[in-house]
């Protein structure tokens, strides 16, 4: 997957990473008791370089003070350590308290010993993780050299193969949350997140250079911005890419004529496309240069994107095809009419609107939406002379009628789904009355459950609000006066008032669903 | 993620991963012309270890003979170079071939020169990406056996991280295919072959070793076996835990009492629970010890199963849903009745029967047995008078009946959804004729849509099979003379003989799903 070759490719190149992009230098720390080790180590490695970064020297003046350095400070390459200091055995000691107590096993460790008696070498090499053992006497300002540049290769050996295993492991956290079935503005929205922020390794100082925006083809007229950061995030409040700058139109522009992802020198556009059709693009932006090793990251994790984009479009199909299905089926029953007409679908949408407006959370919501469709299922059992009975009915033909509640209930409460049984509540309750003088059962107040409730007065508004075979549409006064008188009467006062603060929402719905038939 | 104190653990321990369990030798690789210097490593090396693990020395005369040594042997440690072969630089330009050329950036690589004027020290070691640069002279017993020892540990820290990220690049891999949307069992299958395989870094050796089980709660007599490897083989064909021994039945039923996912030392029990209830068990058994890093990567792994089932299992129960929910309404609007019978069920089960013997690809089976309880959604057009009358319909009568096919069809063609087109093309093509005497069109042969020519068999068969107000069920001789009868007529002769060659799968069916009402 990531190819070896990046792993250790030159760390001169853009492949060194932030650090080297920073030009922070390597940090090397001299811990020993004598201050002219100090003054000779600073002037040999003073105006060194190591793949282009210079070397700066800390200095510690016991093992105490060592460790305190670098428990402080995670980034050191390499220590330059005395044995002798504090006690006899004070340097030993302390390799053992870096590599266990601080964790610290990528330091490079390189003992200096002046008493190689204090330290007998074939011991301390073989007990001590260290990287080399050295007697001052021999470490002239070559053999320093040598031994600084040799360590600091092993340091940016280990440090390039841990900073692509901590990319990995934060593609793997990062697709678990891409991965789990979520609605499409809340999945892009994700996705923006982790690309931005797998940009950066230390994200909260990082996360600001970088800009992104998420968009998908969305419904009649091109592209709606899902989710946009740093500089775009105007345009999130825009839904259109409008808002957008003509650099970053023409990436976008691109990716969607090329079909094809693409990188630049600092950007990231990703385009997706599902089997069925459905297009998305990212666009991340960063202020600085995206290195190989990033590349090499964002194209696993768009990989994992694209799975998931299809699970998601996937998912959606059976959704929308589950709410069709109920829709025409509904409706047909309703009206057995052999067009569907769209009242079972506005009963639908202004039983989802109250819903959210009464503060359902989203789930029962959408459940709402889904199952509210079949509320008047049980009029399959009312005969034509009854249901298709052009004038008023008699009490008998009445009571014949109002036995469709409990009919749909029975048949609906056959199955155990929840959305048969969400449906079965709605076909059960919603003649019902907040007086309790409803049917079938009567009963009264929050009695009825809310799904009733509210599929009571969405039924109601729009039987008011359309023409119908005994009487044309009522003005919109005479509706919302209706509701006034029958609130805390046939309605949930709450529901009620929802309702009247909120007509105009509810007159959308009828623009956008016309009655269509008759 | 994975814990850092795990990464460097002591390699002593069972963290030290397969190579140390088979306890192979670290290798060293001397390239030089004088054989005396091999004589002399040998010696110095010969009885040395490093980490409980005794050095392999291997030798080359030649930078050519030490280029083909490498390029052969990925797991070389070390590699102990002259300068000063073939040419003055033959060892220098082998570190390029080594590095660039073979790409192997790990291998540690000391260069030992005897003429320190051929190969400036700071020149050699700032240009050429080695590990260390000694003289022969300085080389000591001693100096070698330090030098052989810090070499070793920086192999030792590479290849742990290494070990570890190629662990996560698995864990990213395996989880890609586990987290497409799938059917619950290829997705069973697919995590027991992932996690088979995870337990070995080189599957084809090692896989043997490793056996699974995978098992679910199916139904209602306790659980069913989905997938079984190694020595479980034979459970698959039993699909049931029965044949398990008893160490294996006690460690899976252990996982369920607990509801708890757990190791023992060559084993991993893995449970998993969805909100909804539904519950999993993976068992993997190995020949060897599970050490820290498979336990670390097999948890990773298994936060992503988790998450993958929770997807598998919602986007079941949509479709279940969906189904339920036409075979609900395709019912009410098949009978006008207040119960739910079997007849559109048994439909789709006929259908989809039928469907798979005729060779229709797996996803249009399914298409088709969702699609076709929808087949007289038509009938909701029909008068009582003529769809519930009694006796026999007078050809006025039936002509209105008809209606009900291209009624249908025009319900079902209002959506675009495939289910929808589907369940258009049955409605509106189950009553046409193979010899075209068919209704609406009066369409024949192949021009009817195989759909149609599907269907029209399964709701023959359903009104011979059962009790109808006019007429009692055909008995077994006289459907199966119908059908002889009437292929080539009114039915698709294939289909009819496919029928007729498997009679006994659709009277299974018909007692799977006995006609409740009449």
């Amino acid at each position: 997957m990531v190819n070896d070759e990046l792993l250790f490719a030159p760390e001169g190149a853009d492949s060194e990473g932030r650090e080297a992009a920073s030009g922070s230098p390597w940090k090397v720390l001299v811990i020993d008791d004598e201050e002219e080790v100090h003054v000779v180590t600073r002037m040999v490695l003073g105006d060194m370089r190591f793949e282009g970064k210079p070397i700066e020297c800390l200095s510690a003046y016991s093992a105490r003070e060592g460790f305190e350095k670098l428990r402080d400070s995670k980034d050191v390459a390499l220590v330059l350590l005395d044995v002798v200091m504090e006690s006899n055995q004070a340097g030993l000691e302390l390799v053992h308290r870096i590599r266990e107590e601080l964790g610290n096993h990528a330091v490079r460790i390189i003992l200096r010993t002046g008493q190689p008696g204090q330290a007998p070498e074939r011991e301390v090499i073989t007990r001590y993780d260290i990287n080399d053992y050295k007697h001052k006497t021999e470490l002239t300002a070559q053999r320093l050299f040598t031994t600084v540049v040799a360590a600091l290769r092993g340091y940016r050996d280990l440090r390039t193969i841990e900073r692509n295993r901590r990319g990995l492991e934060r593609i793997i956290h990062s697709s678990r949350d891409i991965f789990r079935l979520q609605s499409l503005p809340d999945f892009m929205s994700g996705v923006l997140t982790q690309l931005t922020s797998s940009l950066s390794e230390e994200p909260s100082s990082f996360y600001a250079g970088v800009s992104g925006i998420a968009a998908a083809n969305g419904g009649d007229h091109g592209y709606q911005v899902y989710s946009a950061t740093g500089r775009f995030a105007e345009c999130a409040r825009h839904s259109a890419c409008e808002a957008l700058d003509d650099t970053t139109r023409g990436a976008i522009e691109k990716a969607l004529a090329t079909r094809e992802s693409y990188f630049t020198e600092n950007s990231f556009v990703g385009y997706f496309r599902t089997p069925q059709g459905a297009e998305s693009v990212f666009y991340v932006q960063d202020d600085r240069v995206i290195n190989d090793l990033d590349r090499s990251l964002i194209e696993i994790f768009a990989g994992n994107v694209s799975i998931a984009l299809e699970n998601i479009h996937l998912n959606q199909e059976i959704v929308d095809t589950q709410r069709e299905v109920v829709l025409t089926l509904g409706e047909v029953v309703e009206n057995r009419s052999h067009e569907a007409a769209n009242h079972v679908r506005r009963v639908a949408e202004y039983a989802a609107c109250m819903a959210r407006l009464a503060g359902l959370p989203e789930e029962q919501v959408a459940m709402l939406r889904i199952a509210s469709p079949m509320h008047d299922v049980g009029k399959i059992g009312i005969p034509d002379s009854v249901l298709l009975k052009p004038g008023r009915l008699d009490d008998a033909e009445m009571a014949v009628m109002r036995t469709h509640a409990a009919i749909g209930e029975r048949i609906l409460s056959a199955s155990t789904r929840p959305i048969m049984q969400a449906a079965a509540i709605v076909a059960g309750q919603h003649h019902e009355r907040w007086d309790g003088a409803g049917y079938p059962r009567g009963t009264s107040g929050e009695d009825i459950h809310i799904y009733g409730r509210i599929v009571a007065l969405a039924d109601v508004f729009d039987a008011l609000v359309c023409r119908r075979v005994y009487k044309e549409p009522w003005p919109r006064d005479r509706v919302e006066a209706h509701f006034r008188e029958q609130a805390g009467t046939h309605f949930d006062p709450r529901l009620a008032a929802l309702l009247l603060d909120n007509i105009q929402k509810f007159y959308d719905i009828l623009k956008a669903w016309p009655d269509v038939v008759e």
